[in-house]
Order: structure tokens, then sequence, then C-alpha cells
């Protein structure tokens, strides 16, 4: 029940009912300001609000919107303890402290050049939901945790759901020598305050936790265009990362003849192009992305004599991407013994796609229907730490809609509002589950 | 005659006469531990000599390898002094100190990932004939100025020839601004000694030099495929630099339709591969290169939404790169409509072809049959200081063999006695005109 409801129940003389205790409501405002307050920790220099967010995983504006976070959780009387991958729990008691914990939560890092809502809205509304329950001395039969993931994003060349990976236990043992802005991802665990030497111990047994849910922006298009404000996710994609090292031959722009050349960049342009080419042979909602590329010796006067890619595919079926990956894998043999280049297509990572549990979708549902929000069910598009947590316990994810579909792009926007919906709906579940 | 004939003459009892002082050579070995010292800096970490070079110009390792060549230059009883732009000048007397000196030098900056004989052999080599005068105490009539230009290469997707062009005075007045590896023209300048307030000082009245020379590695592969030691260049290619930025949409790449993407990477290749085929459009030995390309946000899970990359045309005629320039502008308005993303395209710079003097050409001739070395006449594909010094005086340039025609590359090699040849070409051509 809305707050304008149950005040409006009350004026028209209705009976309180004491079991009936009044539904708490997260206002826009209030995330607003939290949205805001966050914002600044990664802000381009002389930006504002609108100018979005370079908060990188594990770099100082990360580590500075991190302690924000935990300033709110513990203001909000929560116990807070970072784990050995860095991500961040805030517990609340419940009264039944046999019963496994509740998790839900998101992150706050961002891509370069980022958006204010992707991960933020999520991890600002469930420690908000702590809050809000302990202002109103509202007590839940099961515990609570608030998380906070670590990176979440793929931040350069690296890979994706860093601290829900390894608490899902599916780091992979080179990770932590992998240097990413000049450290390591074990330099860079220990900055934000984990223990690389004991990842292991970040690692969440099956059954700890009843259950995961995730509130987060579409992303994509879907929500705004049809005007729906909650979405009931039936299952995240999967995701292939591969990355493409081509080796020609450096060599003077002036003195070398076209039919002398061996140019890295010319075969990473017609890889690129292929890479599209490839996703459009099939029918099917499948994506494929180059989003990455460096070029080396990257100077004007020179013929480029090594670059390095990535591709990506995303799709809800695992063997159609695997598909894919082997068909750019025949194209870049062609495009290697045309360009006189050598290409090597190493797979970095694969996501499984993830399923949400029905009995959550239900609950989304119901949750949605109280508070006289529509809602539909649709894919994910995006990765989310919530498919790691897909791995060890049922899962459910709220989506709210993304203007235009804009995301990864300080041009992101939700709706005070939706966002405020989505915070909502999320404390709606939260205490149906944990009731 | 080169001192083995002068031994073997007087070996001989042949009669010596007064007048005919010993010809001074050059040793190979001299080169070689000259060439060797200056690699260190800018050397890759735990490289070799064969790892190479990165002393872009203005850097760290630029200004200690400009003190190196200052302090071989002030052994070497030479006036040393900086002007406005950053070039350094080592001024000999002659006997006639009414008439205009003779210039000839080189430049001792590398692209990034360079080799170690593209501008320091004609540098080293010139300054060593000063020292080789005066051990000698041999005199010439005219004064001799060696000259080391500062940042010949065009590193990172600035503009090329930046010492020799501003002692041209065809600097443009914006430059002082531009930034290149987060500092302005402007503070690069003064961090090697120059004076960018003064920049006017730095241009060279016509009349002031008596010509201009210059030893240059060939970069190409004719001279070592033909296994001729000495080329007599006739001519200077013509560059027009230009840089596209090509605007599309940073969006996410898992929530974002094939159909719906602004993608400006894949505008991007396709405008790399448009530059071949441009280029191969008509006959000829002119050559295109795409070969700095930056990608925003440049992440693995984000739509690129701006790609900056350079393009680059060069040929011995003008108007064909004007045409091919104008060609590549009518394929990136076609490629921007079809992939919904906006391509402008800057002419950055043009290099004018230079002509080398007849005369000079036939000095080199000269000087290479008194030394018993083969020479043939070549064009230069890459650009020089010197084509900025034709307009100022007539220009000789003295090429070497590059092996394999490899140039801007770790790899780029010169036998040392190759070398030796080049500097001993240089020193007969300096004394023939400063007789």
């Amino acid at each position: 029940m809305k707050r304008r409801d149950f005040l409006g129940a009350l004026a028209a003389g209705a009976t309180w009912r004491a079991h009936a205790a009044p539904r708490p409501q997260i206002e826009a405002s209030t995330i607003r300001s939290q949205l805001e307050a966050l914002s600044v920790f990664g802000r381009p220099e002389g930006g504002t609000f609108q100018s979005g967010v370079s908060r990188i995983g594990y770099s100082d504006s990360d580590i500075a919107g991190r302690q924000y976070v935990m300033d709110l959780m513990k203001s909000a009387g929560a116990d807070v303890r970072i784990d050995a991958a860095g991500n961040i729990f805030a517990s609340r008691r419940g009264t039944d402290s046999s019963l496994p914990p509740l998790l839900f939560g998101s992150h706050i890092d961002s891509v370069p050049g980022g958006g204010n809502f992707d991960g933020d809205l999520g991890s600002l509304s469930s420690v908000h939901i702590l809050r809000t329950l302990s202002d109103l001395r509202i007590e839940t039969r099961r515990p609570l945790t608030a998380v906070v993931w670590a990176c979440e994003e793929a931040s350069f060349s690296g890979t994706a759901l860093n601290g829900s990976r390894a608490a899902a236990g599916l780091s992979k043992p080179d990770e932590l020598t992998q240097v990413s802005r000049g450290l390591t991802k074990a330099e860079s665990i220990r900055r934000i305050g984990g223990d690389p030497t004991r990842m292991e111990q970040a690692r969440i047994e099956k059954g700890k936790y009843h259950a995961y849910l995730e509130l987060h922006i579409e992303q994509g298009g879907v929500l705004a265009r049809e005007k729906v404000p909650v979405g009931v996710v039936d299952g995240i994609v999967s995701i292939d990362d591969h990355e493409a090292i081509i080796t020609g031959f450096a060599n003077h722009a002036g003195t070398t003849p076209m039919t002398d050349r061996q140019d890295a960049l010319i075969a990473a342009s017609a890889l690129t192009l292929a890479v599209r080419e490839v996703v459009a042979s099939e029918p099917g909602a499948q994506v494929g992305t180059v989003g990455h590329m460096e070029v080396a010796p990257n100077a004007v006067n020179v013929i480029p004599g090594e670059v390095r890619m990535s591709i990506e595919f995303r799709d809800l079926s695992s063997a159609k991407i695997k598909r894919l990956g082997e068909k750019i894998r025949a194209r870049a043999t062609a495009i290697a013994r045309e360009t006189r280049t050598e290409i090597r297509i190493n797979h970095k990572g694969h996501n499984e796609s993830a399923a949400a549990a029905p009995e959550i979708q239900r609950a989304i549902e119901s949750a949605a229907g109280r508070l006289r929000l529509e809602a539909r069910h649709l894919p994910s598009g995006a990765g989310h730490d919530a498919q790691m947590m897909a791995t060890l316990m049922p899962m459910g994810m709220i989506f709210v809609p993304s203007i235009g579909g804009i995301s990864h792009s300080p041009k992101e926007l939700t709706t005070w509002q939706d966002c405020a919906n989505g915070a909502n709906a999320l404390l709606e579940v939260v205490m149906d589950l944990a009731a």
C-alpha cells in the first residue's frame, strides 16, 4: 500500500489493524539526493550530474564512493564488513537468526564515461531499505544483507563481475596477476580493503543466503518505449568475451609501398566489420561488439604493427554465441591471409546465461500489483552480478526504464519517480521474502 | 682519397704536396660507439640496442639525448646555441668569416617504438665531422654549422618537422597551444631550452646559410636491394595529414540491438579500408596510411561513441594527394550515412614536395666517386627537415641503405660500414662546398 492510499484509508475512517504495520515507502527525493551525492566521486572535472561518471572499479573515485556508501550503511545501523574480494556487506538482524539471510544489492563502479544510475540505483536503494526499516523500527523474520559488489564493469580489457564472480567461486587462478591501469588485480583488491591472499574466503557457500535480489536500470529501451515502470527479468544473456591480437609489421608510412605492407590496423578494421556480418548471419536478437581497440605504435607516420581488440558476443543461447565465435575465427584466418598478418583470438571469458527463479518473478509481480505499477517480463541483455548469484541461490531482478535505452553513457537517465518505483518494488519484495 | 689510399700512396713513394692536406676519414667503430651511446636514452626497460628506442620529441629521454649530443658538440670545440624553437646549432669558424656558413645535420627524436638510425646517424655524423676537422686542425673557408632539429617526428597526433618548420617560418599561429602527452607545445619547447614567446627569432633568413646537407637512412628498400651504398636524393614527397573525428553514440553493448547502433568504430573501420581503396584507385607510387586511432570510451562492453584517426597521403605530386583527400571525404560522407554517424575530416598539415639542388646532387655524386662508392638517384618517400630547408636555401640529401627497407621500427638497421660510408660522403661534400 502506498502511503497516500494508507493515509486516504485512515481519512476514510478505516479500522487500523495492529498486525498491518504501515508499509514504508521510499521517496523519490531521497533517492535523488543520494544518487547526486554519490555522483561526485568520479565526476568529470568541472562537470555536473548530467556529465556522468568515470568511477572505474578499484580507482581512487571508486574507493571514495565506497566510503560514502559504507557511511550510509553504518548510519542505517547495519554491521558492515568487506570480504576478501572487496565486496561490501551490510547486515541487519532478523527476529529468527536461524534463517538464512536475504541478500540484495548491486555495484557502484562504472565504465569510463558512464552514467549515474547503472548499479548506483540498486546499491543505494538496497542500503536505504535497511535505513527505512530501522527508522520505522520494522523487524523482519529473516536477517537482511545489502551488498555492494566490487568492480562489476569490465573496465578496459579486464573481465567483468569481479567481486560477485569471486563470491561465486568462479574467479580464474591467474586473474590476480592480470594488470589493468598499472596495477595487478591483487594490488587493486588490496587497495579497496580486500585480501587477495585469502580470496577463497570470499566464496559464498550454497544455502548461506535465502535468495538474491537486484534492482537495476534496464539499459535497453523496452520499458521506456512501452511506458511500463517495472520489469520482471526472466533471465540474463550469456556472454563470450574474446581478445584478438593482430600482429603485422610496423614500418615507415612514407617509404613502404602499399603492396609491401603488413598493416595490423587494416586487418583489425576488416575483422571489426566481420564481427557485424557474423552477427547478422543468423536470425535472432544476438549482438556482437568491438568496444576496445589499442593500436601500436599508434603514430601518424608509422604503419600499425600490432592491434589488440575485444570481440564480445551475447545471446540467451550459449550455443549460439559459441557458434558465432567459431565463425569469427574462420573469418580471422581469411583476413590474416589476405593482409599478411597473424591473428590470434583468445577466449577471455564466458558468462553463462542465468534464469531468474519463478517464485521470485511472481513475488515481483505481486509487489508491483500492490504498488499499482504495471509490470512486464523481459530478458536482460546486460550482464549483472545477479547471474553470478544465480549459481548459488534463487535469483530475481527488477528493472526500471532507461530513457531512450541509453546506458554506459553520461546520457543514461531514469526519472526520479521511476527510481523510487523500483526502490519501493524492491522494498516490497524484501519484506515479502523476509517476512 | 681514403686514408688507406693516402697511406698506400705514401708507401708507394708518392710526392706529398703541401696543399693536398690528408683527407680525414670517419671510422665505422666511431659511428657505432656514438650511436650505441645515444641509444640508451629512450631504450625500452631491460632492452638492448636491438630493442630500438622511444625518444619522443620533448620527452625526458629526448632531453637526455640532446644533452649527450651537446656535450659532443662542446668537446669538438664548437659554439653551441639553442634557438627559440629548441633547435641546437654547433658552429665552427671558417677562414673567411664574411661567407655564409654551410649548414648540415638531422634530428635525434624518434617515433614511439622506433629504431636507432633514423635521424641519429645524420646528427652524430654531422657533429663528428666538426670533431674530425678540429682533431686534424683542418680549416675550411666557410664557417660550418651542425644542427640537431627539435621534434622531427609527428609523435602521436601532432604535426611533424617542428623545429625545422619554425626555422623556415612555416609554423602555424595556433600550434603553441596544441596539447600532446599532457603538455602544450609551448610548454614542451620551454622544457628543451627554447623560448616559445620568441618563436619568430627561430626563423632563418634567406641567404644566412650557403646550403643545407642531410645524411639519413633511406627507410625504404631500394639501396639495400640493389646493394648501392650511396643514394643521391632528387626530391622529397609531398604529405597531406588529415584527422577524421567520427561521432557515434556510446551505449551498452548488451542491451542495444544491432540495428539501433551508431557505432563509431564500425564507421572508422570502413573508413580505414576506404583509405586503402582510394590510394589504389589511381596508378602510381602514392601511399596512404591510418597510423593513429583513439577509441572512446574504449571499454569491452560499450559501443564506441567516438573515434579519432589520422589519414595521411604522400606522393611527389601535391595535386594527386589533394585529389585523394577529396576522394576520401566523399567516401566518408557515404560511410557516415550508412552507419548513422557524423564524420568530420580536418586537414591538419601539408608538406610541399621539395627538390634537391642539382649542384649539390652533383657534389654528392663526385664525393661518392672519390670514395669509390657506387651511387644512384632516388626520391624520398619520407619527410625530412631538409624539405623545410629547401624553402630557404639549396638543399641536398645523402641516403644510406636500410636493410629490408625497415624503419620506424626497432628492427631498423643499417650496417656500420654503410653508416661510415654515408658519414664520409657527407664529410667529402662538406669539405667540397666549404673549401
